[in-house]
């Protein structure tokens, strides 16, 4: 082993360890920690950023990190390596350049900016938040400017932490592709919604059996228990401490059986990715997911086209039946398919169907993009924002607790984020319109053979972790890059078989 | 402030996030964490142990205290700092003079050890424990050899690092005295024990029930809710990550409603302590409990003293009845109350009752000091574990999984920890005729009121942390230092009253 790369080593197991104890304190906080803890966890959480702050900046690993970069150095890696490298500049330049005094203000001002976001979407008031929003921009401003070259625009670099090769440049086409060819059919399809009645979802479902049907369905899809476990939180999410530990969360309500199924669906696609990671990346920096975009893919992948088809629910429905026998008897498989695939424009995106979901990304990085090349006021962004809600979905939103205060991504410093769920989505129908030219994937699903998709995703995408990005994925897989043209088909063939639309 | 106190401050509050980050990791390893992950977070456990190592090991702090320790600088400072100083000199010199490298092949020994210990615990069989048993107990004279002075003994060391003050020639007088003054109340009590039904405690009790009953008994103890949570883990226990943060498990079998209800109030004993340390010494080195004997006293007073005494569950006792109606509706108060009471010699210390649990502490307590006295060979120790049991319960475990390999604290290096639970007992029922002598002790538990006693507690004991020790506490408290006559007029007059003897 190269003698550089072994003494970087050392540093960055380090480095891992300091990440790995972070990620437990926040699974720790979202999911179980006494109310009062927070102040004193939020303290040593400060602590530790600092700590890991201090053992990823510093002369030492400069010095062995631009060594490696070295032709002569970096030649003799293996192809492990050589990933671990880049991707450690990437990490390095992303936080080296911010003077760690500057990088410890921000960690503590994020934490009371999520706090001040929670209190102004508690008070319905985007007012309130203005002052810490602009404080937030102001500071993703100032970092990129450390780390910007000339000609470098401040949000493609945003843009670019989330998802390598998706410049505004891009995205620009891909979003107006999307709203050229779906504004239409989000029309015809939410007018065919309207006489669809789903109330048979809004019975009560009791908690404790949801619970065990949505633990049976994460382990039907490839969950492993002996490396994973599922928790509870307000919001569902996955994190991981390594990929021998994959945690994921879900949340239940009496009174909406799909709201925790899809949510089961959807993490434990997110739980697969990590968990079937090759164990020569194990704890290292390239152990995760390949990107934000590429996780998304096989979160949505599982969620809405595994999950919406009706090819799924033939082999499962009868088991959810069996399950809540009173309350779905006299709901049909194709009733309960049309019911989970119902379509209306709404103001909230994690409530959003499978069509709708798209405009709601597409109005945040529009909003973004004004943001970051000083379009707009901060103060004013409520009201574009209502705007384009009026314009793309026809609704406009009745407060700004479920308008422009519903996420807390801006409020975590998260600019350039939503795009890649948008990618994400993308990048399934791509997928999967290559896996049905190879597999007999509907076949599948009706058996209830999930294994040979499972094991198609993992042997394609999942082992490699980070060593590929998200368009060398998919060019070793499929001979081409992501192209947005099967997103729009999938949606378009999906929709117009299932409302009989301009039949 | 005093200035070097205060630079100091900045290197205890990284030492206390290293602490706290590792309590965490304990706390999720014996609670949730898969099974696979146990390899890779034990690796960042590691990790993190060394950085705490080296972050309360280097010569600033080592200078930063020699200087604090100066009278000039000493007299300067609070009383709360001055504990933090006496604190912090007490936990250098049990690490440093270890060296790094020395440290770091002990921690990854330990876990080995244990794991050795879970093997041979499994096969019944003490020789597959010899080797790691012995290469422990090298490791322990070892690291003692470093820090021991001329004339001072290995085991009185050991001894001193759980409970300051209690070395051999005290114990040895206070273990005398018990085997003195009980070895014949068991023999009285066990007899009458026979004849005891107490089937009632082994019909089917359902285990979500028992989870509601548990929680609300923490609760009615005076367990906050809003700085705890309760979790599941194999075998009970009690940690926290501050003041603020202190979390307790449970275990339940659905034959078994004492095993529960008695781990709960005991666990909750701990956590109450816990919870109400003042808050001037949150996430200081002195913010938990004195010492292990006063944290058991804690524990075992809730347990015992108060948990199996006639006036709590006079109030108590209705409760549970409703919740368990069909099981205990012909058993009478008077029944349960010599049902839990019951004793009789058994060879697992954790499943013992209150009478006889001393003697598994005074047996380990005397093969430990014959180990550190080199007056036994390792390979023998079965043996002399067997023989000791029938001298002073009258009864030989059936194999070495419920003899000498019953505990885990071997296996991690925890040598003198024992003798602490016993110091406990005896602190609990000194303090006990205390507040008898002050307060309508007994009237208080049968108005279900505990709010009086446990605030008793709060102020006497809770509050001070580690500002004061043991016999401090109980000095200041009741004027006198611990005295073993209290635990045995207790056990006396307990068990002579309830089961009727020498009438």
């Amino acid at each position: 082993m190269n003698k550089t790369f072994n003494k970087l080593k050392e540093h960055l197991e380090i480095i891992q360890a300091f990440t790995e104890a972070l990620t437990l304190y926040d699974w720790d906080l979202q999911t179980q920690a006494p109310k009062e803890s927070m102040d004193y966890n939020s303290k040593t959480i400060g602590i530790l950023s600092n700590e890991y702050y201090k053992a990823l900046v510093n002369l030492k690993v400069r010095r062995l990190l631009e060594k490696l970069e070295t032709d002569k150095e970096f030649e003799t890696l293996d192809s492990n390596e050589k990933a671990i490298v880049r991707k450690l500049r990437k990490t390095y330049n992303g936080i080296a350049f911010i003077p760690q005094q500057e990088y410890r203000e921000f960690s503590e001002f994020s934490a009371k900016s999520v706090s001040k976001w929670e209190k102004a979407k508690e008070n319905k008031d985007f007012n309130e938040f203005v002052p810490a929003l602009k404080e937030m921009i102001d500071y993703k401003k100032k970092f990129i400017s450390y780390r910007k070259s000339g000609r470098q625009k401040i949000y493609d670099i945003l843009l670019e932490d989330y998802e390598e090769g998706f410049k505004m440049q891009e995205l620009d086409i891909f979003f107006e592709k999307i709203k050229e060819a779906l504004i239409p059919l989000v029309k015809q399809v939410s007018e065919k919604s309207k006489t669809i009645d789903k109330s048979y979802n809004h019975q009560k479902y009791d908690i404790q059996k949801q619970k065990e049907f949505c633990k049976w369905l994460s382990g039907y899809l490839g969950f492993n228990f002996n490396r994973g476990i599922i928790g509870e939180s307000t919001h569902p999410f996955t994190t991981n401490l390594s990929n021998h530990d994959v945690r994921i969360t879900n949340h239940f309500n009496q009174e909406n059986l799909e709201s925790a199924i899809f949510s089961a669906i959807h993490e434990t696609g997110h739980a697969i990715y990590e968990m079937n990671v090759s164990d020569e990346l194990t704890q290292t920096i390239i152990g995760g997911g390949a990107s934000c975009g590429m996780h998304e893919s096989q979160s949505r992948f599982f969620e809405n086209i595994i999950g919406k088809s009706h090819a799924f629910w033939e082999y499962v429905y009868p088991k959810l039946v069996a399950t809540f026998p009173e309350q779905l008897k006299d709901v049909s498989l194709d009733e309960f398919l049309i019911g989970i695939n119902k379509s209306a424009p709404s103001p909230v995106r994690i409530e959003a169907d499978e069509l709708t979901y798209t405009f709601h990304i597409i109005i945040r990085y529009e909003i973004e993009k004004m943001i970051f090349q000083n379009k707009v006021k901060v103060e004013n962004l409520s009201k574009v924002w209502n705007k384009k809600y009026k314009e793309y979905l026809g609704i406009i939103p009745e407060n700004d607790s479920e308008g422009i205060l519903q996420d807390i991504h801006w409020a975590g410093g998260d600019f350039g984020y939503f795009s890649s769920y948008a990618i994400g989505n993308a990048i399934a129908a791509q997928i999967y319109y290559y896996m049905k030219s190879i597999m007999p994937f509907d076949e599948y699903l009706r058996q209830g053979n999930i294994t040979p998709i499972r094991e198609f995703l993992n042997s394609n995408i999942h082992q490699y972790g980070m060593k590929k990005n998200t368009n060398e994925i998919l060019k070793d897989l499929m001979n081409e890059e992501l192209s947005v043209d099967y997103f729009i088909r999938y949606m378009r063939e999906k929709y117009t078989k299932l409302f009989n639309l301009g039949e």
